[in-house]
């Protein structure tokens, strides 16, 4: 049947969403039309003000919002701006400080190598990280990239660029993730958990 | 770790959506703001025209635009407007439309009566639908109702009001989903499939 047109492009521009199909899209909506239009006109909102407030740090990329020149994390003097960490995009950077075990810096590369997908190292900020190395008070660039080809792949690719002298390259450890069971653990994870015994 | 402000009610405002927790809303949010601002900021125009644009349709409660005074049902003359199917929402209606098998019109109550959830009569456009009925033109009602214990006592607490001479009053016949099992179909089904067999 015809759905009445904003009605139709509203649940089409849910199914833009990663993960959301037009099933989800249609009781999604249909949800939020139960609401009052206030709700609905405080989500746009909302998201407006997102997209007019939300910009990436000129120092490591990460969120920031228009009130503040960098992003929390550099703008912090106790955190050791020595120790840069790098990965591949911002959820990562969040899961990492949610361990609230890491003292140092970031850098977000804005996703990982894939040339069939189109992101070549242009894409990526790869090129500021070389500049922001450049400044020799770093001393060690931990690379926390996922464990798979794309991540090894951009992780190699990246050290070769701004590998220099006095500074230490390390990448996060590899084994046996906490509640595993070995018995059920792939070859390479077991071989990994092996070789880095301590 | 404490996010940028505007950055957070986002995925405030996203968690208020069904079925999608703190995780998803994080996840959306990010792949969001990697987009365009401007695929941000349409997504919001989108929001606020369908919160101005869509309103319930006077006659049966089902979605409309500003630019009609009644729904597209409603307002097809080649429908069988003396057939009137009562459904609790709106994602009800568009289902037993995509079947193509229906030449009637609809009246959308507005839910399920469930005292204890605050659904209590007036909440429903039940009064209204004694209204419709006043008009001599109806001849038949059919309950398209969820057959479950609310979906039961709403149809026989509407049919109690909408009762009056020259209207007959049928519901959706139970029986044996397509494609089921017979020997994995409930008591219930299966009884009802037994009774109604034909």
């Amino acid at each position: 049947m015809r759905l009445p047109e904003p009605l139709s492009k509203l649940i089409e521009q849910f199914t833009i969403l990663p993960g959301i199909g037009p099933r989800t899209a249609e009781r999604l909506v249909f949800w939020l039309l139960k609401r009052s239009p206030e709700t609905i006109t405080n989500f746009a909102q909302v998201l407006t003000r997102a997209a007019h407030e939300i910009l990436f740090c000129p120092t490591c990329h990460n969120l920031t919002d228009r009130t503040h020149e960098q992003c929390i994390i550099c703008a912090d003097t106790k955190r050791n701006h020595a120790l840069v960490c790098v990965v591949a995009d911002i959820p990562d950077l969040y899961a990492l400080e949610k361990t609230s075990s890491y003292e140092g810096v970031y850098h977000v590369l804005g996703g990982v190598l894939n040339p069939l997908m189109g992101i070549t190292p242009d894409k990526l900020t790869i090129r500021h990280l070389q500049e922001r190395l450049t400044d020799l008070k770093v001393t060690e660039l931990i690379f926390a990239l996922n464990p798979d080809t794309e991540g090894e792949i951009t992780a190699t690719y990246v050290q070769k660029f701004v590998e220099r002298n006095g500074l230490t390259i390390t990448r996060l450890a590899r084994g046996l993730p906490q509640g595993s069971d070995i018995g059920y653990a792939d070859e390479i994870t077991l071989s990994h958990a092996l070789t880095d015994r301590r």
